[in-house]
C-alpha cells in the first residue's frame, strides 16, 4: 500500500515497456529494504534515490559535483511596464553572480555546486574581465505584445547554446546539471508560455514576479492576455517558445533535452525553469524521467504548473527568487538521500534483528 | 502583506511586551531587506534566521556544530502487542547508532552534528566498550495499560538526565541542540500523551508506528483508549507524562526546558520529539519560542499535532523513522538560511541598482 502511494511522487518508471528501468528500480528498492529501518520510513528520500538510479541506468551511480548553468537574457516585453524592477538589474546581477555574489553564488559555494553564468541575450556589453560565457543571440528579445519575441533562427541559436553547455559539462564527467536564470521580465514571458501550453487561464498562470502591486499585476495579466489574442494559438511547443519565450528559457529547454538524452540528472528550479521544463516535456515527454523538481516556488502559477505536470517538488519554503536557488537548496536533500542509499548500514551489517524476517517466520506481516 | 503572512510561520516574537525581541527582529529584517534580492524572496529561510536571532538574543549569532542528544528507553506497554517490532530492536539500534551505524549516525556525520546516545531506560545491559552514556532509570517503564508508566521519582530522574545533558553541551559552548530518540513502543506512549494533553481523539492521535497492519493499528488504538479510561484525566502535563510517557520522552522534555532557559536553538524532530515538545510547552509556554520544528512526519497524528501547536515544519518529506533524522536533515536548511543571512551580498556591496530606493524616489511601490 505505502509503496503504491509513494509512486505518486515518482517521476521515473512511467513507461511499462521499459523493463530495464523496472528491474533497476526493483533492485534499488531491495537495497533500501535491507537497511536497518522500517520499510519506506525515509519517505521521499528513498524515492529520490530510486529515481536517480533509473535516470543514470546504474545501481550505484556516482554523482560528483553538479554544474549550475545560469542563463541570462533580457526581455522586450519590459517596454509594457510588466516588471517592478528596471532592466539594468539583469546585467548588474549577472556581474554580481559571476563575481561570486548574490544568493545563487553563495549557495553554490556552500553546497559543492559549480556555477557558470552564460549571457544568451543580455542588453549589455560585459567587460572582458567579468567571467561570463558569451553566447549572446541578441540584446534582448522583441516585445511580444507587438511581434514574436524571436525569429526561428534566434530560437534555434538560443536552444543550441543550452545543448552545447550541457554537452560541455557532460564531457567534463558530470552526472548532475541544474539550470538557473536571470532576466527582468521573465515571469511575464513564462506565464504566457504556460498559459498557451497548458490551456490554464492567464489569471491563474500569472504572479507578482519580484513584487508587483495589485494594480500592476492586473496590468501584467492584461498584457499577457492581449498578446495571446494577438498571436492566436501557436501549434507546437517550439512555436509557443519562439513567440512568447526568452533566450534564457530557450537555452534551458535545449539544455534539458540534451541532458535527458545523456541520461543526466536534471535539477529543476522554480517558475522560469519549470516553464522551460514544460516546453522540453512538450517536445519530448521522455525528458521528464530525468527531472527532479526541487522546490515549489511562491510565484503565482508555479504550484498550478506542478499540479499540471503531476509532480510534487522536494521543498516548499515559499522561496521565489529564481536564479537557480531552489535547485541549489534542493540538491542538499538529494545528496543526503544518495548518501543514505549508498552508505547506511544494512540489518545484516548492523546485527540488528531483521524483524521483517523474524515476523515473516512467525507468519506475521511486519509492514502494512 | 507578505510580511504579515510570513508571520504565520514564526515561532518567536509572540509576546507583545517583549520589546528587546521586537527590536532585534526588526534589525534582522533590515539586514535581509538590504540583500541584493526582492524583499522576502528567500521565503521561510528569512523567517528562520530572524527566529534564530531572537532565540539567541544577538544580531549575529554564532551557531557552531549542533549536539544531537539521542535518548533511548524501553516501554512496558509493548506487553500489549502494540508494536510490530520486538523490544530487542531498542538496544540493538542503540549499539548500532553509538558505533556509527544507522540513519541518524550517518546524517550527523554528513551534516556536522555531534551525536551522543544516552540510555535512560533500555532493558539491556550494554557492555562497557559501547560508547553510550548510562543514565538508566529502570529497565523500561511499567505497562501503562495496567499501572502508571513511572513513579514521580523516576519521572524526575529521567527529566533531570535531559537537563544535565543539555547543561553539559551548553557548557561546551554549543548554541544548537537536537533531540533524537529510540524506544520500541514509543509511538503508543506518545499518542496517549498527545490525546490526553490536546483533547484530540485517540483515533486521530494514533498511527502505524514502524508499520502496523490495519488490525494491529485498531488494537493499538483500543489499548490507548482503554488506558486513558483506566487512569482518568490527569491534571498536569507532568502527570500525563508520568502515567503514559517514556523515560526518553521525559529526558527530552527536561532537556528542551533547560535548552530554552539557556536561550539555545532547539531542533525538534518528528512525532516522539514533538510530543515531548508539547509537554514542555505545557509546562512552560515560553520554550516554544526556542523551537524550530524541522519536519512533518508521516506518522499518523504528527500533522495534527503541528496544527494544534500552530507551527509549520520546515520539511515535509514523508519521513517517519524518528531517531532525530528529521532534525538532522532540517538542520541543513537552517544552516543555509544562516549562511545567506550572514554572508549574502547587499545591494550596496553588489553595486546593483537598489530598485527599492530608485522606485521609492519615483513614488512607486516596489513591493506588494
Amino acid at each position: 500500500m505505502d509503496r503504491i502511494r509513494m509512486h505518486r511522487y515518482t517521476i521515473g518508471m512511467k513507461r511499462e515497456q521499459d523493463t530495464d528501468r523496472e528491474i533497476l528500480a526493483r533492485q534499488a528498492w531491495e537495497i533500501w529494504d535491507d537497511k536497518a529501518k522500517p520499510q519506506l520510513s525515509l519517505g521521499r528520500l528513498e524515492q529520490i534515490a530510486v529515481d536517480i538510479v533509473c535516470m543514470r541506468g546504474e545501481l550505484h551511480p556516482k554523482l560528483g559535483r553538479p554544474a549550475m548553468l545560469l542563463f541570462a537574457a533580457d526581455h522586450g516585453i519590459v517596454e509594457e511596464k510588466v516588471s517592478s524592477s528596471p532592466q539594468e538589474i539583469t546585467w548588474q546581477q549577472c556581474t554580481n553572480f559571476a563575481c561570486g555574489g548574490g544568493a545563487i553564488a553563495l549557495l553554490c559555494r556552500l553546497n559543492g555546486i559549480d556555477l557558470t553564468v552564460i549571457d544568451v541575450g543580455v542588453a549589455h556589453e560585459f567587460p572582458a574581465h567579468v567571467p561570463i560565457v558569451s553566447r549572446k543571440v541578441r540584446n534582448g528579445t522583441r516585445n511580444f505584445a507587438k511581434e514574436p519575441a524571436m525569429t526561428g533562427q534566434e530560437l534555434a541559436s538560443a536552444m543550441d547554446s543550452g545543448v552545447r553547455m550541457v554537452r560541455h559539462v557532460h564531457e567534463e564527467g558530470r552526472a548532475v546539471v541544474a539550470f538557473g536564470e536571470m532576466g527582468i521580465g521573465n515571469t511575464t514571458s513564462s506565464s504566457a508560455v504556460m498559459a498557451c501550453l497548458t490551456g490554464i487561464s492567464v489569471e491563474r498562470c500569472t504572479g507578482r514576479g519580484a513584487g508587483l502591486s495589485a494594480d500592476a499585476l492586473a496590468h501584467k495579466k492584461r498584457v499577457i492576455a492581449d498578446a495571446i489574442s494577438l498571436h492566436g494559438n501557436p501549434d507546437t511547443p517550439e512555436h509557443v517558445l519562439r513567440i512568447f519565450g526568452g533566450y534564457e528559457m530557450a537555452a534551458i529547454t535545449g539544455g534539458m533535452l540534451e541532458a535527458a538524452r545523456r541520461r543526466m540528472v536534471i535539477l529543476v528550479d522554480g517558475f522560469i525553469a519549470s516553464t522551460a521544463a514544460l516546453v522540453a516535456i512538450g517536445i519530448d515527454q521522455r525528458c521528464k524521467d530525468h527531472m527532479l523538481f526541487c522546490h515549489e516556488s511562491d510565484e503565482g502559477g508555479h504550484r498550478i504548473l506542478m499540479e499540471h505536470l503531476h509532480v510534487r517538488p522536494i521543498l516548499s519554503l515559499s522561496m521565489r527568487l529564481g536564479e537557480g536557488t531552489g535547485a541549489a537548496v534542493g540538491w542538499t536533500i538529494i545528496r543526503q538521500a544518495m548518501a543514505l542509499y549508498e552508505d547506511m548500514t544494512s540489518f545484516d551489517a548492523a546485527r540488528v534483528t531483521n524483524s521483517v524476517a523474524l515476523l515473516k517466520e512467525q507468519g506475521v506481516s511486519f509492514h502494512a
